[in-house]
C-alpha cells in the first residue's frame, strides 16, 4: 500500500516561524511520524511540500499512477485553488485533508475549502497528530474495513 | 480520565434507516468500539442520544461537572443550534465534533457548522471509524502530548 | 393503508388563538376531518402534535415503520428544522406538507421550506381544508394511480 | 359558479415531450378532468394555454369579468412574470397556484414564485391530479365554506 | 415633432380595475390628453399598448423610424424587459419613462427599472399628469432648450 | 397584574458557569430580584426556566390565558426560533425581551433577534438588572401610564 | 399656496463647476425660474440650499408649518440620510423629489433613494426643468386635480 | 455624577409631529423627567438636541471631560453616523443607548445600529419612559452595583 | 439532417441599428451565411427571428419534431427567459448558443444565461461568423465525429 | 501570422484521466490538430501547457513579442487567475477562451470567467473540436474579414 | 503652490483621546509638520478640520478655487459621504486620502471607502508620517514628474 | 538596516507595456530609485520579482530571517494569494503594500486586498513613486520615530 503526503504553501516553516499558531513540531518531523506509523500499517509514505501551486500538481500527477491514497494538506491553497482541487480529482485517489488548526476559529475566508468535496473526509483542528489519524483512516478505508 | 459522547438527531436509527448513506453499523455498535477503544487508553466514556436538543443540553450540563472532554455529533442541530454551541461553550471541556458524512459533499446548509468554533477540531467524512479517532485525539490532547 | 398526521408547534392552540389569521376550526376537529375522510377512502390515519421539535422526531421514527404515508405540517419548523427535514427523509414515507395560511403573503422568513424538498409535494394557503386535500392526494399517489 | 383555467408555456406539449418529469397525462386530459369534477361540483370551467405572456395577459382580461375564480399554472413564467402577477390581481379572482412537479426539488431558480403572493393558495408536486385539487378548494372557497 | 406613447402591460386596464391603486382615469382619456396637451406645443403623438412584449418591441421597431421621440411607460416589464431596453436603445429616440405610481412605495420587485438606463429621465409616482410632464420635457429636449 | 418570566436555554446555570461573560448572579437570584421588586408593584410573578424550545412554549401556552404580561429572555433560541416567536404572538401578551449581555458586542448571529417584532420592546446589555427594569415598563405599559 | 423648495450640498456651486454632468444653469436662475412660474400659478416659493444635513433638516422644521408643499434635491443626502427622510415624513408635506440627471446612469451608490418612499413622486434626468415640472405637479396635486 | 443625555434629528419635533409613531411627550418633557429622576438618585443631568451630527459631536466632544456618563438616542443617525460612533467611543464614556420606539418593527434600514457596539447596552420600544430606565441603569452600572 | 436556426429579439435589426455594436451585416445576410455553409455540409437549414418569447417557443416546438440540432441565438431572453429554456430542454434538440458580440464585456445581467445549462455549447464575441462555427460544431457533434 | 496556443493546469493529463469528462483525445493530439488547420490557413502555431500560473505568464510574455493572436484554455486558473488575466490584456493580443466541456453545466464556481472580459470571445462546451473552431475565429478576425 | 489640508470628525482630539489607536501626536503637530515640510518644498498650507460634513463642504468650496491640491482624511465620513465623495470630485483639484491607522485591519465597515475613487491615490496605516507622505507625493504629482 | 522589495507577477514588463496604465518607468529603475533612496538613509534592499506565487514565497522564506522590513507589490495576488498573505505574516517583518495605480479607480475585484491586514499600512495611486515613500515610512517605522 502506497500513501502519497502533500504538504501546501508554508507548511515548510512550521516549527520555526509562528509557533503559537502551528505549534513546534517540524514538517520533517511529521512526515517522520506519518512514515513510521504507516511502516507499523505495513504501507509505504512517499512526501512533498512546495510552495507553488504548480509544483504540487506536477508532483501529484506523477506520482499518482502508483499510489493508493492521499493525506493533503493544501495550506492555503485549500481556499483558493481550482486547480489543485482538480489535480485531486484526476488523481482519482482516495484523499484525506488534514489541517493542523481549526480553521473555522480563523478568518472567514479560511472556512470555505476547495478540496473537501474532492476528498473521503477531514481531520481539522487537532494539531500535527491529525495526519497520523488521517493515515490510519485512510488505511482503513483501503483496506475496506469501513 | 472520563469522556462524554453526545450524538444528536435521528442517529438513534443509524444503520438500519439509509444505509447507503450512513452505512451498516448501529449507534450502540458505535459507542461499544469508542468504548472497547477507551478502555485500552484508560478512560471511561459515557453515551447518550437525543432526538431533543433541549435533552442534548439538558445531559451536557448535568454530565459536564465531572468530565474531562466531550465527542459531538450534533447531527442536523450541527446546522441550526446556537443553544448546544453555547451548552458546549459553557462546558469548558475540551471537545471533537464528528460527522460520519462528508458533509460537504451534502447540500450547502449542511456545510457550515455552529459547533466548530467552540471544538478543538473536527473530522468528518471517515465513516463511523472517525469517533475511534476523536478519542485518541481527545486522550492525545488532554494528556498534553499534543 | 396507514397514513400518518404530523403537526408541529403552536397548532394546538389553533382555533382559540388568532382566530384572523388561522381561522376558526380546532386541530381536534381538523384531525377528525381527515380521519372521516380516510375511512371513506379506506385508510386508517393516527395523529400527534407536539410543541418540541425531539418529540416530533421520536413519534415519527416510532410509528414510520407501519405507516405508508404522511402528512406534515411543520408549522414554525418548516423554516428552521434540518433534523426534522432528515427525520422526513429518513422515514422513507412519501409526504405531503401542508400550511393552513399562505406562507408567501407573510413574512420572508416563511417563504422558504426546509421541508418541501423531502415530501412529494406541498399544499399551502387553503386552509384546514388543506389537510383533506393532502390526504386524497396521499391517498392516490399511494394506489398508484397518478 | 364559473372557473378559468389558465396554463403556461410549454404545457401544451404534456404528456409527449420529457413524459419522465411531467408525467404521460396530456393537456386536453387535464382539462377534461377538471371540467369532469367541475360539472359534478355545478361548476363551469373556461380553458385557455399559450405559450406567450402577453396571450396569456389578454385572454385572463376577456375572461376575467364574467369568471368567480381562476386555477393558473404559469410554468416558467411564474419565476419571471411581473405582468402576469398583476393581471392576477387586477382581475381580482379568487385564484390557486398549480405546479404539476415539486418545484422545491429542481433549479433554484424555480423555488421563487412571483404569482403566489396574489393567489389564495399553492399546490405543487401532486402531478396533474394537483389540477382537481385546487378545483375543489376554489370551489369550496367560492362556497363559503371554508 | 413625433412623438411616440407606448404602454405596457395592463395598462389597458386603467381607470376600471383597482382604481384605488391606479386612478379613475382611463388609457384612452390619458392618449387623449397627451395628444391635446402635444397639439398646442406642435407635436404629434402616436400611441400604442400591448400586453405583450413582443408586440411593444414590433411596434417600437416599425415606428422609431419616423419619430422624434417616446414616451413608455413599461409598466411590469420595467422591472424584467431586457428585450424592450434593448428596444428601446436601438431605436436611439430620446425617451422619457413614465410611472403612475411611486413604485419604491410598492414591492421591492418594483424599485429597479431596467429602462432608466436608456432613458433620459424619469417621472414616477405623480399620477396620470406625469405623461403630460413627460411630453413637455421631451418637447423641451427635441427643441434644444434644455 | 400577573407577569410572567421565562428564561431560555443555559441560563440555568447563570453565575457558575462563564461568570466572566454573564456575571455571578445566579437565575433563582434574578427570579427572587424580579418577585422582590414585583411585590413592591403589586404585581405577582411566574417563573420557568428550559434548555428545550418545546418546553418554553409549552409552558406559555399553559399559562398565557391568566396572565397580563411577559418578560422572556430566550437566550440563544432568541436567533433561532421562530416557533418561540409564534408561541409569543399567539399569547398576545405584552412583553418585554431582555438579554444580560450586549449582544450587539458579540458573534454576528447574535445581532439578529426574531423575537423583537413581536416584543413591546427590548433591554439589552444592562446585566441582570435588566430584568428589573423590564418588569418596571411592563408593569407601565400594563397601568396605561405610557 | 406656499411651496418650499429645499436643495442639498454641493448644489450651490450649479453652473460653475463640472457643467458637463449639470449643466449651465446656477441655483438662483433655478430658484427665479420655479418662483416665476409658481407666481403664474397663484403660488409662492421659499428657496434654502445647504451644504449640512442637520441645516437642512432645521429649515425644513421651521419652514414646514406654514407651507402646503415641498420640492427637493437631497443630492447625496439622497442617498445617505435617514435624518432628512425623517425630516420630510415629520413635515407631512406633499413632497416631489427631483433629480438634475439621470442617477440610475451613475454609480451604482447613487440608484437607491431613501427619500422616495416618503415623497409623492420622483422626476429624475429631465435637467434644471426637473424643477418647473416638480411645481407643476405639485400644485396640481394640492389643487386636488390629480 | 454626571450624566449627559444626548437627542439626535427630528426629536425635537417630538409631541407635536407624527404622535401617532412616537407618543405625545414632549423633548423638554423627557428632559425635565430625566433630571427629575436624577436628582432623587444624587446625579445632574446636561442635556443637548440637535439635527446636525457635527453639532452632536462636538456638544460630546465638549462636555464629555466633565461627565460620568451618557445617554444616547441617536435617532436616524443611529443606523448611518460612524462619527458618532466614534465620538461616543473616543469619550471613554458609559453610555446607554435609547429607542423610543421598537425599531425592529420598523423599516430594515432602522434594524442595525452603529452605535450599540459602542454602548453599555440598548433599551428599545418602550416609550419616552426607557430615558428613565436608561438613567436608573446608568447610574447603577456607575455605582459599581451591577 | 435539418438544423434550426431561432433568433431572438431586436436582431431582425441587425446591421441598421447600432452597427458599432453588432456590426453590418443583416440577419437575411447571416442566414444565408449559415445556409451556403449547411448546403456544402449537407444539411439543411430553416431559420426565424421573433420579437416575441412566445412566438420563438411555438415555433420551436412546431419545427423539432423534424429537425436534428439547433442554433440559437436568445438575444436579450437569453438572460431572462426560463420559458425558452424550458422549450429547448424540452425539444430535446442538441443546441449551440450564439451571441454575436462577448456579452461578458458589456452589463452585468448580460453576464449570466438561462440558456447555456442546456444547450451542448457556447460561442461568444465572435461577430456573425460565430453562426458558421456553430453550425460546423453543430453538424461535427450530430456525426457523431466528437 | 503566427498564433499562440496555450493551455493550464491539468490538461496535459487529457485523454487519460477522467474520459468520461474530457473526452479521449490527448493534448498533443490537439496540438496537432490545431497546427494541422492552421499550416492549411497560412499560420503558424506555438504551444505550451504549464500546470504552474506564473509558468503560463512567463511563456505568455516571452512569445507575445512575435505573436498575432492567442487561443487560451486556462482550465481551473480561468476562475481563480487575475494575473493570467492581466497577461493576456498586458500582451494585446486579439484572443480566443476554448473551454472543452459547457462549463455551465458544472459546479457554480465554474460559471464565472476571469479571462473572458480581455478576450475577443468564447468557446465552450463543444469538446476539442472548440480549438480548431477558435483558430479558425482567430485567422478570421486577424485578416479583418469580420 | 497652494495645497488645503482637510480633516474630518473627531480628529481634533488626536493625540488626547485613545492613543493606543491614533497615537499621541495632536493635529496642530501634525498640520505643523505639513507646513513646515511643505514650506521647505516651496509649498502653502491651508488647514481645517471640522466635525460636520456641511462644514467640510463648506470650506472645500470656499478654498478650492484658489488651490492646487488636497490632502484629505476624511475619518469617519471616509465611509458614508457621498456628499464629500462630491465636493472634492467637484473641486477638481488632484487629492491625497490619508489614514492614520491601517483601516482594514479594524472593523468592515472601516474597509470601504467613497473617497477613494475621486483621489489620485491612498496612504493608510503609516501614522501621522502618512501626512507628509501624501504632502510629497502631492507636490511631486503638482510638478508633474511623476 | 536590510530591506526587501517584493514585486509579483507582471510587473517585470513596466514601462513596455500598457504604459497609459501603469506609466513609463521600468521595474529596474524602480529598483534603483529605491536602494538609491535607501543607500542615503542608510539602509540596504534586495530586489526580487516573479510572476509566481510559489517562487515569490520561496523568496521571502529565504530571505526573511535576514532582513528588517518588507516593501511589497502583490500585483494581481494582492487579491486572490492567501499563501501570499500567510508568507508575509510568517515572516514577522513590518510591511508596507505598494499600488502604483489608484486600484478602487479600477474593477471591483482589485478593491480587495488580501494583504493590507498583514502589512502595517497601503500606498496605493501614487505611481512609481510611492515605492520611495513606501521604503520612507518602513526606515522611520524601523527606527522607532513613528
Amino acid at each position: 500500500m502506497r500513501i502519497l503526503l502533500l504538504n501546501g504553501p508554508n507548511l515548510n516553516t512550521l516549527g520555526t516561524r509562528e509557533p503559537e499558531v502551528y505549534g513546534r513540531v517540524t514538517l520533517p518531523e511529521i512526515e517522520e511520524m506519518v512514515r513510521s506509523r504507516a511502516a507499523s500499517l505495513g504501507a509505504d509514505v512517499r512526501c512533498f511540500q512546495a510552495n507553488s501551486e504548480g509544483a504540487m500538481i506536477d508532483w501529484l500527477q506523477q506520482e499518482a499512477g502508483d499510489a493508493d491514497g492521499l493525506i493533503v494538506n493544501g495550506a492555503s491553497y485549500t481556499h483558493t485553488s481550482v486547480a489543485l482541487r482538480d489535480a485531486i480529482a484526476g488523481s482519482r485517489l482516495p484523499a484525506v485533508e488534514v489541517h493542523i488548526t481549526n480553521v473555522w476559529k480563523r478568518e472567514p475566508f479560511r472556512h470555505e475549502s476547495l478540496l473537501s468535496e474532492v476528498c473521503l473526509g477531514v481531520i481539522a483542528g487537532l494539531g500535527t497528530h491529525g495526519y497520523v489519524l488521517a493515515l490510519e483512516a485512510l488505511v482503513l478505508a483501503l483496506k475496506g474495513d469501513e
